[in-house]
């Protein structure tokens, strides 16, 4: 039975690090020039209802890596809802191509792809889940850090990042602390899904309000843009909302230890992150950026072969 | 000397069962893992001037699996008949690929193009002809009756795809029954052409006004979209002249036997076509959909090699 | 270290002739199907801020027979300068692929590029300088003419064809004549450039301002577009002010000798070029469109191998 990647909850502990083992496995042949073609032949369809650099390379380099052949489709190429049903474009995708990859909008969407498909889709982003984003930040921490028994503060917005590192953290053991302003925590469900993993794998979930209550004792600190696509109207509402949740040189020292910065990048500094901490030696988001390659090829083999 | 696959006109009976057994050959095949690199090295353009799912990635695919290289070029990417002249863009493209594949609007353009070009020019759909579909719909309903020796009926406009079927059903020796309303016929000229094909190959060519005359004895009932793309405008007007051809249980009981529904897609469900035919057993169209990919391979290796 | 290939300045003639000599030896073999995967596992983003058919075309065929993999972003895909930094795209392209591809607007922006990407960067147009395309008509010349010993005049907008034509000349050898209309020259300081160049060479360049007085034993006439892409609303303006600037016969008869007549395409005949020119024995521009494919293989391999 074809099994689909559209949040972590769905797949076992165990699964996901062999996955991450996986990854940190071909990364190294690659940078040895030893090429793996296991995925000779497969065909990914990528349905992209918004633009996006880092996943449309990572998951085309990756496929081209692997043998197979990745197709490109825009939001002008296909016209999924519109031209024709979500129900239909999966049957017709499930006759040509062996997975399909894709970044929507609405959670219910991919659902309903996956649903009708009998391919496997990957999610490359929904309004709540950014699951292979998380993949790629994991493996980042353990080449970093060597272990998962991290704690990782997330500043900001309760967006599919933080909503997505609620499950990451709970199926990888993580103690999470995210702090978010009023009206922009992540949705209550999404946090007792996550609690539920955590109870299982002993790992502490924390929301809190301030930045600063979040960063104690943390490895990592996370952090995502303010307003993301989409959201280009609130901008200036939310840059007021957002003031005090900068991540800064001080928040980066009130961890009390060495800790990474991450970010998934495309980030606006000077607004969640200051240039100093971007480009000082804790930011670890250019190794962060070229796991999702290395992430999602690890996933592809997983739900392709 | 190179040529060109605009309409099914211009090749033989022969020529064209030739194509069909290789797209049944190459289909089973595909099912067995063969591998055919058959076109490595060959690339092929394919403009696209009009969006399309189905034609952009079974011709994609086809490519990839027969080892050659599509390249996906859209009205964004390329400016024919402003930026540049067709005829230009054929002399241009001529020194890069092996072949052109177009979907564009009139027919007099894809002629243009064939006729600077110094490779063969395949013809993925203008105004007047959509023979490519034809061919996969020959396809389906041989692997699904074993036989060429059947009666078609097209209900609703003479568009492009009745018009392909004209000499698709002559050329196949099947007999065929188009009904459409007063003022979307099949263009006479067309008609014409095809009843000359007809007088070789002994099948019947009959156009009529209402679906129930059309129906009768047929084992297959065609629809197509009210609307094509490019008429929205038309689209309320349009809903009132087609309410009487909608393709429903009714009209497929009244063929008198067991028949198959088909569709290119995209299907508008409870316009030409109602849920319950569209999702019944009778409906092959994700059969239909998918010898997208196998016609066109038996039409690439066709022209290309 | 990594070497850009951003104008012909920054590489000696030796470097420049050799990849001459590298691009007529691939474009042979080609004709002969002799099948180079040199840069296999190779991976070129290709970025398209203005679109192009040649430049797209000419690369992504290009790749795909060295058996590289050709990454396709639009302006659509890849926010630019906008969603991104020139910045930070160069540092995450940096990570997945092993050199990028530009057609961009300020020159400025292709230099920010090339110093952050740790992979080489190769020029496919900016405002200034437009290398690749006058690489493939050196080339172009070579083959009909069998020395880079010509005297070549440019007619028309002193933009970045006709700038990058003073390096070329300067660079190969060669003799070089601009006639451009007053306000319309080529930037002082990169004639100044050229000059500087020609020194070691023993080039002569030379800026006139009639046709006339720019063609006299001239082996080559080349002429662009009057308005280019970006241009649209001087089109009218510019009609007249080049008005005076057309390549036709007279002027062709007028170099006194068997001249050859380029242009780097799109072209709009009865504006720079009369028809008969276009179409006549001395008009070897597909020849020069070809030449894109293999004067840009032999650049990539240089750069990237």
């Amino acid at each position: 039975m074809k099994r689909d990647f559209l949040t972590l909850k769905d797949w076992t502990t165990d699964e996901l690090k062999e996955m991450i083992d996986t990854a940190i496995r071909l990364k190294k042949e690659n940078k040895n020039n030893v090429r793996h073609h296991l995925l000779e032949g497969k065909k990914l369809a990528m349905i992209f209802e918004k633009p996006s650099t880092r996943t449309r390379v990572s998951f085309e380099v990756g496929m081209y890596e692997l043998g197979g052949y990745p197709l490109y489709l825009s939001s002008n190429d296909i016209q999924l809802g519109r031209g024709e049903t979500v129900k239909d474009t999966a049957r017709t995708l499930s006759r040509f191509v062996d997975a399909i990859m894709i970044r929507t909008k609405g959670h219910d969407i991919i659902e309903e792809l996956a649903k009708f498909s009998t391919v496997p889709v990957i999610n490359g982003l929904t309004d709540d889940f950014h699951p292979c984003q998380v993949m790629a930040d994991v493996q980042t921490i353990f080449e970093h850090t060597g272990t998962y028994d991290v704690k990782v503060a997330f500043i900001g917005d309760g967006n599919n990042m933080a909503q997505s590192w609620l499950f990451g953290a709970a199926k990888f053991g993580m103690d999470i602390s995210v702090a978010s302003p009023e009206g922009y925590e992540c949705k209550p469900e999404i946090v007792a899904g996550a609690r539920e993993v955590a109870k299982e794998t002993g790992s502490t979930i924390e929301l809190v309000r301030k930045p600063i209550d979040a960063v104690k004792g943390a490895d990592i600190i996370i952090t995502d843009t303010w307003a993301s696509m989409g959201q280009e109207a609130e901008k200036e509402e939310r840059k007021k909302i957002f003031s005090g949740y900068q991540v800064d040189k001080a928040l980066m020292d009130a961890t009390g230890k060495k800790s990474y910065f991450m970010h998934c990048l495309p980030a606006y500094i000077g607004q969640e992150v200051t240039e100093e901490v971007y480009e000082s030696e804790a930011s670890i988001i250019w190794d962060e950026a070229e796991n999702r390659l290395h992430a999602q090829k690890a996933v592809m083999l997983k739900v392709m072969s």
